[in-house]
């Protein structure tokens, strides 16, 4: 049989063969990721300092090293058939352009109006939030790409949604803020008059154009000082990860359907959501001893957490109020040159991916943003998608790895995370085709004076 | 057997149900839409007109009234499956919203990066011209749908793409204009001072910021006098409903597959390209006397050509260098309120709608624009997709019909066409979250005094 004839241009699973349960790849870990701390005791964060701020429901999913699978409610499962199962598509037309014998396939998780994986998680939070009779919730964002998922979900179950939005972004960028209020959710500029430390801000910054920490910080303190909401989060967490392991189950159920084991697994990586949503279930069967894949993580070379960073206990935002996690970071006061347009910025990693990488689990790999872009051309033109430039890390990989299978002449299959589309990206693509984006890697120095100041755990 | 349970929330056909062959409506109408007129000598066009502006095989697509199918090109379908089969969606969620028995369901061109369903006949029009040993194609661009799909298409093939886009969206509105450059098109704003029309506008009226009919005459100017190019245009033409009944016929199929006869076909209406390709296979079946459906065409108040337009020979132009065609019309030199945010501005109509709409085939319906945005966030909250404004004209209609079913107790079918995605129409969006978009309709002596200056042909 020749299966190349059997694979169409896009495997769509059936709807009933969307995943019932989440997997948990921490029950399958030797090595536990470590847990979060108390920044004030330095104690591992329990249940009762994690329900003041999130819901309690996602707390006990965040804390689980334990339970294999969570059944997916039935609500949740109901969204996901909006737009779920999203397609993992065979890259036909790029592996022509390319002249690889490499098979290349990309799961695709843009077709929906958050444009992201995003949606995954956002609309399982705000499940549990309304399942524990609450009001709304709040959360911060940058470009919008969550505070859009989260609008998105929040409007569907009904619940109020206060999204904290860096104001340059505001400003500057009003396409996501519109999809969000068209949503219904409230979008205020960051810093803002409404909370304690907004308003600290503004009174000795008055000219600020905000920050990603500032809003982080003002939304979770509209969370804990209004009654009946609770702080949500769209990346780096363990329930993120859970949630997002859709995409890797969804992928390996296309992948089995038609007998296809992938050689490499490339995934991009900022906080960790998307590549850990795309690996666990792979990772777990490693794990087990079931099977072995090359999987590789790619990162800005503009913010290199995994390939400069220190494994090492660090807080997870820059104003250090928030907990401190064990991961591969850059320091919390490290932030991405200015013209850095790709996304993927956190200064940190998933407690999850960290342990996992540290234990040789997958490798990662830094690229340059110029070379991100023509990658996101290159893909565009042939495949018919306009990329997010955080995929299009993932892109750059997949290309490079397909082109090396031109030289050697194996038949490699290579599965890559498209997480989005660009739609609201078209500045950073101006300046690509403009000619003026520029690539800026900080020097040795910068990473060595950040991570000198790293807080002291024993 | 409960149909209901049978019918998932997207229907996809298989890649091998992808319809083979364009049906064309005009071999089953027995009033033949009226030909196109040489504006110069008010004789019917020939293929030696119109050879000189457009390619040769589409031509003979354009004149033929009686070859009922033609065969889709490999390497179009190809191209297709990029994309292609779209879903036909059963709008469970919405019709939950609404609490009506009847069953709604919308066939969806917007998963693809031009947005829209646009290029289904831009990837037709390229093919041809690329078979024709062509350099190049020009067009001119308002907002930028068209434009985008004539650039992917034209980077598929390896075709220049030249695009003159209206100057003010070119400044104000960057995004489209991106997406195009990154598919390797030249956009230059018009008027410019690369053709003669343009230098004479601009050397007359300096600050202008464009018009579509100056953009127009700028692109056939750079067709007609650049060896190896033609013309393209993205609606009205014949030969553009044609390539279009991919979407009617893969809807036919789908609905066919689960045996659903819908009782009302919806479809918003500018130029026509949408409503004459999603209905032609279901008016061909009544052509035939083998069915009978409702059909309704949306179109908004603010340009009502099918509402209160005539039905007689116009230029199609607003410079009015172009052919004459018989067809409702508001006059050539009609333009729409400037405050009209949903596009559909086309003061004329498809000369085949046109003919089936004075025999009775359909009727047509025209709607405010801030009960189409109503409609358009009612929907993106409930279903998960932000539509573009054009194509919540229909969805405005389809609720409207829903809510009669509500009150009546009728399970009807309703069908209508979601052509494509809102999101690079967020400043319209604005102005309806803001509460500042208004509605303003045209006066009868407005329209009457258009239409006392209709050419006349005899």
């Amino acid at each position: 049989m020749n299966m190349k004839e059997e694979i169409p241009y896009k495997i769509y699973l059936e709807e009933k063969e969307i995943p019932t349960q989440w997997y948990n790849v921490r029950a399958d870990m030797k090595n536990k990721p470590a847990p979060l701390l108390n920044p004030a005791t330095l104690q591992p964060l329990g249940m009762e300092d994690l329900n003041h701020v999130f819901c309690t429901e996602l707390n006990k999913q965040e804390l689980d090293n334990d339970t294999p699978y969570f059944d997916i409610p039935e609500e949740i499962l109901n969204f996901y058939r909006m737009y779920r199962p999203s397609p993992l598509v065979r890259a036909y037309f790029l592996e022509k352009a390319l002249g690889t014998p490499a098979k290349i396939y990309y799961k695709f998780e843009g077709n929906n109006t958050s444009g992201s994986h995003k949606l995954n998680s956002a609309i399982a939070q705000a499940y549990y939030a309304k399942k524990q009779g609450l009001k709304g919730v709040t959360t911060e964002t940058g470009a919008g790409q969550w505070g859009t998922a989260l609008s998105m979900a929040c409007s569907y179950f009904g619940l109020d949604c206060q999204v904290y939005m860096v104001k340059c972004s505001y400003d500057q960028k009003p396409f996501r803020r519109e999809v969000m209020r068209t949503y219904g959710a409230k979008v205020t500029p960051s810093p803002s008059l409404s909370t304690n430390v907004g308003r600290k801000i503004l009174s000795e910054h008055p000219d600020t154009t905000g920050s990603l920490g500032c809003a982080i910080s003002e939304a979770v303190e509209a969370a804990t000082t209004q009654e009946g909401y609770r702080y949500v989060l769209g990346s780096v967490l363990n329930q993120v990860l859970l949630h997002q392991t859709i995409i890797g189950l969804e992928t390996k159920k296309a992948l089995d359907k038609y007998g296809i084991k992938p050689d490499i697994i490339i995934g991009c990586a900022g906080g960790g959501s998307n590549l850990g949503g795309l690996i666990s279930p792979f990772v777990g069967e490693m794990l087990r001893g079931e099977a072995d894949y090359r999987i590789i993580a790619v990162e800005p070379a503009s913010c290199p957490s995994f390939t400069r960073g220190k494994f090492a206990y660090d807080f997870c935002d820059t104003g250090m109020i928030c907990p401190l996690a064990k991961m591969y970071t850059l320091g919390s006061q490290f932030i991405p040159s200015a013209n850095h347009a790709g996304g993927l910025r956190f200064h940190g990693m998933s407690t999850i991916l960290s342990q996992l990488y540290n234990d040789g689990l997958f490798e990662a790999k830094a690229v340059e943003q110029t070379a991100v872009f023509d990658a996101a051309t290159q893909f565009a033109r042939v495949e018919g998608i306009l990329p997010a430039p955080e995929s299009s890390h993932a892109i750059r990989i997949a290309i490079d790895e397909a082109m090396k299978c031109k030289e050697t002449g194996e038949e490699k299959t290579i599965v890559f995370g498209l997480t989005g589309t660009g739609y609201f990206d078209l500045y950073a693509y101006e300046a690509f085709n403009n000619g003026t984006m520029t690539d800026i890697i900080p020097s040795d120095e910068t990473i060595d004076s950040f991570l000198s100041r790293l807080p002291k755990v024993d």
